[in-house]
């Protein structure tokens, strides 16, 4: 039973920024005046419009989004992205490559295959992914509709540190878990996806950035909700968005902005993440699982290397106020997802908690 | 600009009960000493997971669910239904029959035909679809896979009175805008599937409740987000479900039983409802759009008979804090839509405007 908010790790859904819940609660039964809760305006009306056009504008300020591409706001989650991606765009040659660099990528993959050709370009699977593919590892195919990667691998804790050159081929990434975290060059991009539910809003909303030019080529057949073109004509609205998730988002972008935008929040994760990972390296108990040059800077994994050890740490942590430590089964150990609303003071009392632990059973 | 909530007759996002609102105010950054919010947690934890049982146990006991069918907690509104609908059932004899008594059942039995044989069985378009048709009327084909209707048309202001008859060919309705608003025999369906936006919760949820032996007839290339197998067998969490929609929907049906359930629902929405449609057979000013038999008690249409007289009422009603009172553009006049939400004493506030302005514009 805690009375007061704690430091929530959990990969996702995930911590929120605290002032974007203190707005939302505060606004929830009468929101500017309006004499009702955001919950209860119809998508059609003029205050709810207003809220989704600030925040579509704000999250194209905010990633730098060019006039060649559109930002959409849809339902069904990554995993309905992992079907959308190829349904929308394999048409023209039928094939796509992926890269498998962890559990959603490999999902992705697997899930094209029920729309065409696909061709693995390249896996981490070898090292049980603690590492990313260097570019000349990735072995495309020069006729690939476009190439898959997930930037940022959520039960693994690696990401990508560089955006692969891909030429003419369409270039398509899952960022569910570090969109919003740092400067990416949108325009590099056919499609960029992710899941809300880590750094954006409550779990419902899925976000996709597209080039325009790419899509429309979906079969006849597709379902109505599934067309990237009908969902660009109709600007979201195709039927009823998930509207009070768009309204948090965009809470949560103007409290990025506040903060100095995606340069400021790329900073302070860094600097985050190094609290931790600077422990690791110097600490003999507890081991870093990714790579040094794959490190995420929004989902840490380390182990003790004993099982019981590891699960008394995630135990003891909890009862202190430090939840969700365990980490995926796939790698044991723990697993510490700093999202951007993690405050620096989190990371901080989690070093001092691992501090305690590894004198108590060193 | 109003300190104080109003009345919103609007037809979906919609009026949410206020002392839910409430509730969900008072724990959103701390939600039951969890020291989170419930839009934090991780659909696997704990905390979630009791959300989670104890609003599908809730679900069930409220619209007295029986063993043979599954509620499921999915996202892509109705929209995403009019599709998975016929991939999912439509499989063994590729034919399916639909009664088009409005906008919504129109556009799902023409997303339909993406996936087989479509017959109109029954329409009520010749007089605007203000009627229902009968049982007699219902052409329905002995090899369909299915026969669709939706038992609440929310733009025309009408409903079913009665549950076709239809032998062996499973039952599907749409029942987006009357779900939870009176009892239903569920056994006599093979699928209800309503978007939550109206009687349930934010908009962002699809509640859909199928008769288990129905699923896992979807062809192989179905997109795994629209199988009703995959998530009858993840207990709808194949991915991460809409959080926050499905807590919000708990408090909802919290505040149903603590108000007698759905017979008294019922008896309350009749009750409003002839507040409203009492007045309308008296007035000579205002005229009600619909049938008698076939009235709705969720959404009353209803016009004076003149259009400036029409936007005039809906202006200077919202000037009073009765808002979203414009009919929609393919009926004209006005709706009032009075979900579960509204209180009686919303239609006294309604009625008594309305008296208002027909002694001002007799």
């Amino acid at each position: 039973m805690f009375t007061e908010r704690i430091y929530n790790f959990s990969a996702g859904p995930s911590i929120l920024p605290e002032p974007v819940l203190a707005q939302a609660a505060s606004e929830l039964l009468n929101y500017g005046g309006t004499g009702t809760s955001v919950m209860e305006m119809s998508h059609r009306s003029k205050d709810f419009l207003a809220i989704f056009e600030e925040t579509k504008a704000l999250l194209k300020e905010v990633m730098a989004i060019p006039e060649s591409h559109e930002p959409l706001f849809l339902q069904g989650g990554a995993w309905t992205q992992f079907a959308m991606v190829p349904l929308n765009l394999i048409g023209k040659t039928g094939k796509a490559d992926y890269a498998v660099t962890g559990n959603f990528s490999n999902l992705a993959m697997k899930e094209a295959k029920k729309f065409g050709d696909i061709h693995v370009a390249a896996s981490s699977a070898d090292e049980n992914h603690t590492y990313i593919p260097r570019q000349s590892d990735l072995d495309i195919r020069p006729d690939a509709a476009y190439f898959h990667y997930c930037d940022n691998n959520t039960i693994f804790g690696t990401a990508w540190d560089y955006i692969p050159e891909t030429g003419d081929i369409p270039l398509v990434s899952d960022m569910s878990s570090n969109i919003l975290s740092k400067p990416v060059d949108v325009s590099k991009f056919g499609i960029i996806y992710a899941g809300a539910q880590k750094n954006m809003a409550p779990a419902g909303l899925a976000v996709v950035i597209i080039d325009k030019s790419l899509a429309g080529n979906e079969p006849s057949d597709t379902p109505t909700m599934l067309s990237y073109q009908t969902m660009i004509d109709k600007d979201s609205m195709h039927n009823t968005p998930p509207t009070y998730n768009i309204y948090i988002l965009g809470l949560v972008l103007k409290w990025i902005k506040s903060l100095g935008g995606l340069q400021e929040m790329e900073k302070l994760n860094v600097e985050k993440a190094n609290i931790l990972y600077d422990y690791l390296d110097e600490s003999a108990f507890y081991k870093a699982c990714a790579k040094p040059e794959a490190r995420s800077i929004m989902n840490v994994t380390f182990a003790t290397g004993n099982e019981e050890l590891d699960a008394a740490f995630a135990k003891e942590a909890a009862a202190k106020g430090l939840i969700n430590l365990k980490g995926h089964r796939s790698v044991g150990g723990m697993r510490a997802s700093i999202y951007n609303a993690m405050p620096k003071a989190g990371l901080e009392a989690l070093v001092a908690f691992m501090k305690e632990f590894e004198a108590k059973n060193r």
